[in-house]
């Protein structure tokens, strides 16, 4: 995939590809953070997130979309197409879900040198209770052929990426989309879905990043495959310079967050702690599989200590952990780490990707006891 | 206002007083911006602004709070002090507005030299459905004694700003506090208040800047005044330096945006618009005064054109304008100008404050029609 500078139709202000300076962010990735927005970590504290907490990245603009005049089309090598209105989903068997979803690019604007994208520091993440009907039925009613091999989503967000005009579109394996946790969703934390998070239908693939999880769903496509558009070879690879393909972003990695303690200054973001037993809280997910265990350090990761696990909010959400830290007055640098039911361990320095996807290091909060 | 350097508890890392460099942000900036969020512009095409959509600035941390467990103490220079229950405030006669609210440093980062805070280009507006009772009831029924001056507001949350750890506070004088629009406000947009807006209760000052409207009330005080915490006279000034300390804000000023035409390029936001008659929309506010006309220019501000105005969504909220523009091929920088009924014209060039405070210059939009 090599980048073609010499086509692009914004030469004088760039394509955004490319590194930025070490300790200076441009202003385009700054009036991205103020339209995508990230959970403020002590978010962290409600099981489910509430909505307008909840992460959310918009690759182009929100579309504005009359639920009456829109229409789902299942079409593509199918033995019978339909098209299908909001009604006509929400009178299908429903199932409420909570899932866990992350970006692929959180923790992006923490690796060096920086990817010059979304600058996720390790916010991108939420947990909302999701309702839909699966995807599954849609599709063996619909009967998908033998000859096809990929199911195509395609959203009402149109733009610009990597110089390429284009729908936000990604493809799942039939395998993926035939998952009976692949569900077609219409409702967040029992609501109709906000215009910014989908409205009215969005896909929902747990356990995957979220880029798959594709927003104001248009079309449903049965194809031979495999897709090769913008979003599936042009982004969301794990590459290791502009002229790598690499492997492709897929499941979630294990990764667990604290509620930063103590108190905030402003600007800094520094904590302030009382002295004395400090719970220390906060959740841990691992997308498709299982959160085994998770280890607090109170001197910068060189020792850890075992925190308690709370039940799973879901089979593909988040579970709590708790840990009481005796604080006595000092610095200090606080990190927790998660492993998963495979053995992988969150690592303390992030491996440095081109576009920063998949991150998962430790995170790290800087406290003053007093 | 002195700012005391040499007693700073986070010498290492700075304040966050002074200004950033031209072209870079620093990365408290880039922090900030993710944990606070703008409304997407193309939000304006939404009267009422979707509860997730609308801007938000948290000071430090969103507090826990467990409603059943919330008092509201309404003290001071009263004559009869009050505790009042969630559902006590509830059970009170019920206002419902739609208001306009903006983050009294909304266009801060567009300033040169950028003052060093929450970086915001143009988005920090919402206008919102709030429900609450009316603050003045609740204070003649307590009665505020002929020598208090001010009402102060305490939320619950805490942290430190300008060295100083402190809980939020805003005052307002007795006459602004009684007004009959000042709300004590528990739903937004037909639902109990999110965390992040304020739950279980905030006060509301439609027509304000954003800062006075205080989120998590925990106390209402009625005090001789004037208050001097860090909130009145540290931040929130009209200053030319550190040791200035300038004049208070108060009032929004008039001011105009536009939802973005066309398609972004999803990085540098440079929208590509089809050739033909483009229909220009937005919407413009001016607190407390009306809205007297809109104005549009195609080409950078040397001419304008009239545009067409909607009513306003309510007493202190905005109203939507429209203009078609012809649109040929070529590149363009698009703006839009309101003035208010007492003639205010926003600025092409903004007059610069240290604080980055009460900014409303006209946004330009560049575009690139084919």
């Amino acid at each position: 995939m090599t980048r073609q500078k010499e086509r692009s139709r914004f030469p004088e202000i760039g394509d955004g590809s490319g590194l930025g300076p070490p300790d200076a962010f441009y202003r385009e990735e700054v009036a991205l953070a103020l339209r995508n927005r990230g959970m403020p970590l002590e978010g962290l504290r409600y099981p489910t997130t509430p909505t307008g907490m909840h992460y959310l990245l918009v690759h182009f603009d929100i579309p504005y979309i009359e639920a009456g005049e829109w229409r789902l089309e299942v079409a593509g090598m199918l033995k019978k197409p339909v098209s299908l209105s909001l009604e006509d989903l929400r009178s299908r068997p429903a199932v409420r879900m909570p899932v866990t979803m992350e970006c692929a690019g959180n923790g992006r604007a923490l690796l060096e040198p920086r990817p010059v994208s979304q600058p996720w520091h390790l916010e991108a993440v939420g947990t909302a209770e999701w309702t839909g009907t699966p995807l599954r039925d849609v599709l063996l009613e619909a009967g998908v052929k033998e000859e096809a091999g990929e199911i195509l989503f395609t959203g009402l967000d149109r733009g610009v990426q990597g110089d390429e005009v284009q729908d936000y579109q990604r493809s799942l394996t039939v395998d993926e989309a035939m998952r009976e946790d692949v569900l077609l969703v219409y409702e967040m934390n029992g609501r109709p879905l906000e215009p910014q998070h989908g409205y009215p239908v969005r896909l929902l693939v747990p356990g995957w990043y979220g880029m798959t999880s594709v927003k104001w769903l248009a079309r449903i496509e049965a194809i031979r495959g495999p897709f090769e558009g913008y979003q599936m070879v042009g982004s969301y690879r794990y590459s290791q310079n502009a002229d790598d393909l690499g492997e492709p972003v897929t499941l979630q990695k294990v990764r667990s967050l604290m509620v930063p303690p103590g108190i905030p200054d402003f600007v800094t973001r520094v904590r302030l702690v009382e002295a004395g037993e400090v719970t220390l809280r906060g959740r841990a997910w691992a997308g498709r599989t299982e959160v085994a265990g998770v280890e607090v350090s109170a001197d910068g990761g060189d020792s850890w200590s075992k925190a308690s696990l709370e039940e799973p909010v879901g089979s593909v959400a988040w579970r709590g952990w708790r840990y009481v830290w005796p604080a006595r007055p000092g610095r200090y640098q606080l990190c927790v780490r998660a492993r998963d039911s495979e053995g992988n361990m969150q690592p303390f320095d992030q491996p440095w990707t081109y576009q920063g996807m998949g991150n998962n290091m430790v995170q790290r909060v800087d406290v003053i006891v007093e």
